[in-house]
């Protein structure tokens, strides 16, 4: 029994394809880490890598990862509109296959050991492998980015875990953790109001008094020339997909605005998909087929849950099948 | 702008009629304080009082209640399927209009006091009048029983806020406390299956993934031979009852089961319907007007909400203006 783990490195280039280019090529040297997806944002100026693949290669492949990042980037000339700390921000171990959350938070120290050691970065252990309450969230412990780092990594509190407590003078920290697989789920609404998907996220998130593990916000999308609510689902088996989509569905209706469709970002295991096309043809009077192949669910998820841009390779069992 | 509580005190007899006449008569002697409704249960063998007036008469009733409770039961002697500690069990003081939950918690330590000294009965703090936090839950502070009581209440971490730590020996102990409206709210489900219900409940309460201020359970009610998802709204601006609803009709497609009806127990105040309404008539390209009478309101009310049994007298604002 394999184990798998999947990573997503962020790394704060989205703009020079060739350097972006670059940087990628270090997975070439890496056979065993199967590179999903990258998605260049030129906005954010940032890359999001997913890669799954075998614990050790994973680890090799991430440190080549920050080693390139270190030669390409100087934080010095970067500006973009999400916040960022580092040449390469964040690396979260995620488990998938055969391993636990306890494997992917020793992965994950083991990984930030070396990058501190090899390349003189202080690292910043995050999410489930902090070691304090308060350095579980991201977001605090990047609060004042790259540039307001340079002081504030010298107080008692913010000293990293890995490291000297100086940031690198161009590459910045990185934070390294574990986490639980979350899935990244947009539902394009039929407006470019964006006060509708802003009242529309309220409405499903944790944080207004919404669904227990959602996270959501609003987000106009310029190219498509719609709004969206873009979520995360912390726990699809509670907060399976199909109730999102007919609560946001019913609430819509409100507003006239249609919900023409909907996207996964990065991979969504199997089971979740199944969850949701299993309510679906419950209401059909059909029931769901277990042995129902990849292809067919696939056709089924673009009928029930309208997912566009969505094909095999979202599915993580895809991937395993492959590998 | 005068100042109007709610108070839902709960007694520990819902069988004896005789009984329960002569307790509930002494309210004949309080004309400010007005009894919305008392609902005596058999199982239970508890009844619910929804009182609502001026606060000062509030707590000159609920001291009478006190008295004639302490005359007419004796714990001793008490069987039921609800736990209780008191004879009354539980004195909550709810604010409704021109008045706050601390003006509320002030009203309760005022009561709790006045027990205590007039009845030789201890008084434990509860919810938002509770001095330290593991005391907040009544529960928690109940745990044990009228039976149990007796040594839990010589326990430190368990003495009572007012009186002498020893139970009244026929009376027992009440909890006294402010909080916040709730709504209780209940969806009938046109089906004898219990486990139904129960996954519903799920689906939508906080503490198994759903809305944040929604607490559910399964019942099934004997008598009209149907299963219920029974709830209590902790906020209905955030967890609105049209919302709560249509999730329910949604998720109940899965098992084709119809959802013919739902009841409010107890008092609603007329925004909570508003709401509600107010997303129906957008959904028809009507705009909800706000000068829409009471009845109006109520017939849609029955209408969308599939409310029985409901009628102006539920409605929170229906008292004040007479009052």
């Amino acid at each position: 029994m394999e184990k798998i783990v999947e990573c997503v490195p962020n790394f704060s280039e989205g703009k020079d394809k060739e350097k972006i280019n670059r940087i990628m090529s270090v997975f070439d040297n890496h056979d065993q880490v199967k590179v999903i997806s990258y998605e260049p944002d030129a906005d954010y100026n940032r890359t999001v890598v997913t890669l799954i693949g075998p614990p050790d290669a994973m680890v090799d492949a991430v440190l080549d990862l920050v080693g390139a990042a270190k030669k390409e980037i100087d934080l010095n000339q970067h500006e973009g509109i999400h916040p960022r700390m580092g040449a390469v921000d964040v690396i979260p171990f995620v488990p998938v296959e055969n391993m636990g959350i306890k494997e992917c938070v020793d992965l994950s120290k083991k990984t930030g050991k070396r990058i501190a050691k090899t390349y003189d970065i202080p690292v910043f252990l995050y999410a489930e492998s902090a070691g304090k309450r308060y350095r579980k969230s991201l977001p605090k412990i990047r609060k004042g980015e790259f540039e307001g780092m340079k002081e504030k990594i010298k107080e008692d509190k913010w000293a990293p875990d890995y490291g000297e407590a100086t940031i690198h003078p161009t590459f910045g920290a990185v934070a390294v953790g574990a986490r639980e697989f979350l899935i990244a789920y947009n539902i394009d609404l039929d407006t470019d109001d964006k006060s509708i998907a802003k009242n529309l996220s309220r409405i499903i998130r944790k944080s207004s008094g919404g669904f227990q593990y959602i996270q959501a916000g609003p987000a106009y999308l310029e190219e498509r020339g719609h709004v969206q609510v873009t979520m995360n689902i912390l726990n699809y088996k509670k907060n399976p997909i199909y109730r999102i989509f007919e609560v946001i569905k019913m609430e819509a209706k409100r507003y006239s605005v249609d919900v023409p469709s909907a996207e996964i970002v990065g991979l969504i295991p199997k089971d979740a998909l199944e969850e949701s096309i299993d309510y679906y043809l419950d209401r059909e009077y059909l029931s769901y087929d277990k042995e129902m192949d990849l292809d067919t669910l696939v056709f089924n998820v673009r009928e029930h849950l309208r997912l566009r841009d969505f094909d095999k390779d979202k599915i993580i069992e895809a991937h395993l099948d492959e590998s």
